[in-house]
């Protein structure tokens, strides 16, 4: 039921994709009133069921609340979004995944045309928002104003994180983030394809997998610490040396299960170069100074 | 001290690397008798003041006890030291990082000379050995006897899982694991290259990443869920779709933080064939096909 009897400020969603749904959601169970816009028709009827009012137009969804925050699928999603809306005085958040200087350019964007910004990295899947506990959260940076104003109403989905006035923040993090576990995933992948190839049960498996990824991912400590002592061989326990040995039955195992290696031989091939170089003794944080051209 | 007055049998071991020296530690810590041989010298001393019985030959170490676990750099190591040992009645461990096809054949070899063969793939970095609760573990397979009558001393460094009677089981799980934390990371490398990149402080940084590639981990689940079923959309919160689309930006990111982006574009080419074959409803695992031959 959409009112203004609510004591929850009101706030404008653009986008119920996946992501934009479940933030809806979240915000309508909390309480607060909530105007909805989606290009495509379909997806706001379920909302508007659930007390959602839902604008005709986007300038419309603009024109209801202060607060705005937009989750469409990417930077030109929004630029086609908001092309008629009048932002003078609003305030303006986006949570659609960009690049940094995306979100710079979003900023500047936003302040000719009058509103204050923040960008937001959603660290999260669907299904975690709205869920405490559920470890999710936003990234957000740019106008701490607008963090410190609608700090209550932009906890409600996930916890929050402020990292900088510098409104790249969000999305370097964010896209760091992601691109790290892209290559877990690469990595899970090459692993089902062995162990099936060897005829073991993925489900079997699977605990197997997830609790080594665990175990394993404190190595980035390690390595931050490497980074910034600029000692790579700092606290070493697996060496360069001893992990391009190791590597080498890696794709020897690829091989025998008649698995493709291609997603582990680009970093197999730069631990090599770094041990070429006679870094034998390190770890692999030589491998990151390969990386930046 | 050396002696026979402990009450607890006598095992030997070859190889004293960083794996091996922890290894003969955890034994001589829990009162095990411990013969122990390495190729090179030097690094059996810290071991004999620790009460270890060092062997002048390979050989010599075989014949001191029933148990002989060895610890090596590779497979060919392991020909080369054990050429002039006599096997006959004796037990032997393989710790060596190895394919499955060299676990088999060892295991064939060992069995020629008259030895009962197990294979082990030690899934710890050396300072998880003889720490209760670190997470680290063994995987064994191969003679069911040889792991049921060792159980308490193979126990003794790190926790056991024994995997099956096919020799090379527990070098598919050890490469699995092991080639899916490679991809980890590889992701974690070029992370960090963004990140210091744009000036973030890569110690601020790693909480997050640690962070988030823990709450990632249990994809896995998912994937193994969707390889079991058949149906590779089962489940999924974020497509293939939208991760193709997310890719984008990735790689955008890395251009803008100069930043190569080699350690991505692989999985990134097998997620935009697999979408390229009208699958981006699904998730990831339909990856797995395309790596297999
Ligand atoms: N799903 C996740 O796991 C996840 C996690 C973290 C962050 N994110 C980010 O959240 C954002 C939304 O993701 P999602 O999962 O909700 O994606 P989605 O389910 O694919 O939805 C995309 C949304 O963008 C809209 N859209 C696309 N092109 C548009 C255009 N030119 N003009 C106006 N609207 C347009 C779509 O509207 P129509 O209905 O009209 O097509 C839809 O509302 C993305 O930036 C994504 O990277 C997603
Ligand atoms: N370190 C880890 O984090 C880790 C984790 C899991 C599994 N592992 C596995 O454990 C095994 C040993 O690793 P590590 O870390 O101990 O390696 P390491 O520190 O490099 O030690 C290698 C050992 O192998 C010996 N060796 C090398 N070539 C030999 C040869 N031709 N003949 C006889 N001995 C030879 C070395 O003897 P010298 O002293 O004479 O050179 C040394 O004892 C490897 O298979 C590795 O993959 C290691």
């Amino acid at each position: 039921m959409d009112d203004d009897t609510s004591d929850k400020p009101r706030l404008t969603l653009l986008g119920l994709g996946a992501m934009g749904s479940a933030l809806a959601r979240a915000w309508l169970a909390a309480g607060h009133p909530l105007t909805v816009w989606n290009r495509g028709p379909g997806r706001a009827a379920p909302l508007a069921a659930e007390g959602a009012a839902v604008a005709r137009t986007a300038a419309g969804a603009v024109a209801a609340s202060g607060l705005v925050v937009v989750c469409l699928l990417d930077h030109a999603s929004v630029d086609e979004a908001l092309a008629g809306a009048d932002l003078r005085g609003k305030d303006l958040v986006d949570l659609t995944t960009g690049t940094p200087a995306q979100a710079r350019a979003r900023a500047a964007w936003a302040e000719d045309r009058g509103a204050r910004f923040l960008d937001g990295g959603v660290m999260a899947v669907p299904p975690m928002i709205g869920v405490p506990g559920s470890g999710g959260y936003v990234l957000y940076s740019g106008s701490r104003a607008v963090f410190d104003a609608h700090h209550d109403v932009l906890a409600v989905p996930a916890g929050t994180r402020y990292v900088g006035q510098d409104p790249g923040s969000a999305a370097l993090h964010d896209v760091a983030l992601l691109s790290a576990m892209t290559g877990m995933f690469a990595g899970v992948s090459h692993s089902f394809a062995l162990i099936r190839g060897g005829g073991l049960p993925p489900g079997e498996f699977a605990p197997l997998l997830v609790g080594w990824l665990t175990a394993m991912a404190p190595y980035a400590y390690r390595v931050a610490d490497q980074l910034e002592s600029g000692d790579y061989a700092k606290g070493v326990t697996s060496s360069l040396a001893m992990m391009v040995q190791g590597n080498a039955t890696l794709l020897r195992t690829a091989e025998e299960q008649g698995v493709s290696a291609e997603l582990l031989t680009p970093f197999t091939a730069l631990m090599e170069r770094r041990l070429a170089g006679g870094h034998g003794d390190e770890g692999t944080a030589g491998v990151i100074d390969l990386l930046t051209r």
